[in-house]
């Protein structure tokens, strides 16, 4: 028998990535990348998929032994194979996905999160090795989530679950992208901290960045109040502990529901590194309903970068075990 | 070989209740009821187990042939079988159950935590039948919680995870018994109803209750809030409907975490009936994230009362696959 190849594809709303890689080897053997299409019709993102495979795919591929994973954001159904909507992208809404691919590749076709496959990769390659229970998530524009229990990853009845963005932190707080009110990612996402800083250089608050703010709001982003804060401005170090203590407590609100060995904390607000890290281990000990849950837990950043969602795809290509009931064609 | 015996324990802070079954038969051939000895040593509580258990083994029962199952309040570790504490009562701090039992008995010993078994009893036999993604809450005199995720029951690393009384709802809520604040159990069990009442009560808030709050505040129950809410009395209707807010908002981020087909409330609390589950249907639907999450939800009450716990005790001693990873001896 030949060698098995497995292809993993990052389907994101910029970007399509796939990644080919053969057998057990966590080293791609090609890469490609292409820009998303953005049009009110399914076909031709669907048509950019193929192209990224096809980039790839090594010519007289016995497609009996390819697998191909592809993750995309927003709510999927991994059972069905179908993206269920996506945020802001109308087209994707239904998108059969898996169903599409399998009438192009006779391979064994997964479609999974992309967070839930980032949360696989760094469990199997990342910063989640040797752990059997993780929380993982992405601080990015959006916050997305993925759980690792008792080595499986949570998926829920229709493969909608982990979505710890989306949980309500403090409900007083402000709107989500979602629609609904005072969930994680409406306080905690890069987005959140930027319009965070904006109330409060609007309300006249000093900082470093005020001249920025006063010559357009929009220059206030989440990187500009990271360096702002390194740079040891006092405004700036106060919002990012403010945001520590948000997920400090959500966190520990993890270690209740999850009792997971590792939490891991990826995406663009992570560039904060110790300076956000750091007050997060403090607060969560604070936070803790009983020390029991500290005791052989590590917190910290996730390490396989953009990279954590291809590196998912193909630890669901090699162990589709992982994802349990996962349709296999 | 013979039929094998069950024998479910369920051990709790005023009563040690014991089952015993015999194959797949869900009907108890034997029943003991006693009381919880309250000592500063573990000894006389492990005594007593052994003593209910005695109480329902059938004389020269082929001990290979016999499982137990013992359900214990509070953080439990059923891997090393072993009471990591209990709330209130110091002497169960690190009890070795399981140890113990295995030195009594050479039979299959599971030690778990009581409101997980109580989701594995509505799971397999109550109102989660049919389901492989359920949420089960009981709301008493605290509030545990029981996840099943794709068919298994959630226990995080140590099987000290699905606490769900103990996930914060309101980062300026009350204090918690645990010792945090904010937390499900300190606004929607039974004593921080009661509670939250007196508060309104002393704010000089009419209602039927006035009078009994007047002549000893402590007369004041969920119980007796539950009475007057029914017989039409405004106040005690307000509050309820604020206990329902609060659950329906902590259900809704149970779905945006694991995406369940059913969610099962138990518990004293749950005898307000309608009453309390009528506005927590209509407020998950405002509150879910997105209406995919709605489409295949029952949002119910529980159907096995106090006997869920010793059901549970009958699944896994039946089902062990069911806690995953559990030692078996």
């Amino acid at each position: 028998m030949a060698r098995p190849y497995s292809i993993a594809v990052d389907l994101g709303g910029t970007h399509i990535r796939a990644a080919l890689f053969s057998g057990q080897d966590a080293t791609p053997l090609r890469y490609a990348r292409g820009l998303t299409p953005h049009t009110p019709d399914q076909a031709p993102i669907l048509e950019a998929v193929a192209h990224a495979i096809q980039d790839v795919l090594p010519p007289d591929t016995d497609l009996a032994n390819l697998s191909i994973a592809v993750g995309t954001p927003g709510p999927v159904d991994p059972f069905l194979g179908i993206v269920l909507s996506a945020p802001n992208i109308p087209a994707w809404r239904g998108l059969p996905l898996r169903a599409w691919l399998l009438s192009r590749y006779a391979a064994t076709i997964h479609i999974a999160n992309d967070a839930n496959l980032a949360a696989l990769g760094e469990f199997i390659y990342g910063a989640g090795q040797g752990a059997t229970d993780i929380v993982y998530l992405t601080l990015g524009t959006g916050i997305g989530g993925g759980v690792i229990t008792g080595g499986r990853l949570l998926l829920g009845s229709r493969g909608l679950g982990a979505e710890l963005g989306h949980v309500t932190v403090d409900p007083r707080g402000p709107r989500c992208g979602c629609g609904r009110s005072g969930h994680l990612e409406a306080l905690a996402s890069g987005p959140a901290i930027a319009r965070e800083a904006r109330a409060r250089l609007a309300a006249g608050a000093p900082s470093s960045l005020s001249q920025q703010y006063r010559s357009d709001p929009l220059l206030v982003t989440s990187e500009r109040i990271a360096d702002a804060a390194r740079q040891g401005d006092a405004f700036s170090q106060a919002l990012v502990a403010d945001v520590a203590t948000v997920l400090a407590r959500f966190i520990a609100d993890c270690l209740a529901v999850f009792s997971p060995q590792r939490v891991i904390l990826g995406g663009g607000v992570l560039g904060l590194g110790d300076l956000l890290l750091a007050p997060i281990r403090e607060g969560v000990v604070n936070h803790a309903m009983a020390a029991v849950y500290l005791e052989q837990l590590t917190i910290c950043a996730a390490q396989l970068g953009d990279d954590a969602g291809l590196m998912g795809g193909l630890a669901l290509c090699l162990n589709p075990a992982l994802q349990p009931g996962s349709a296999v064609s």
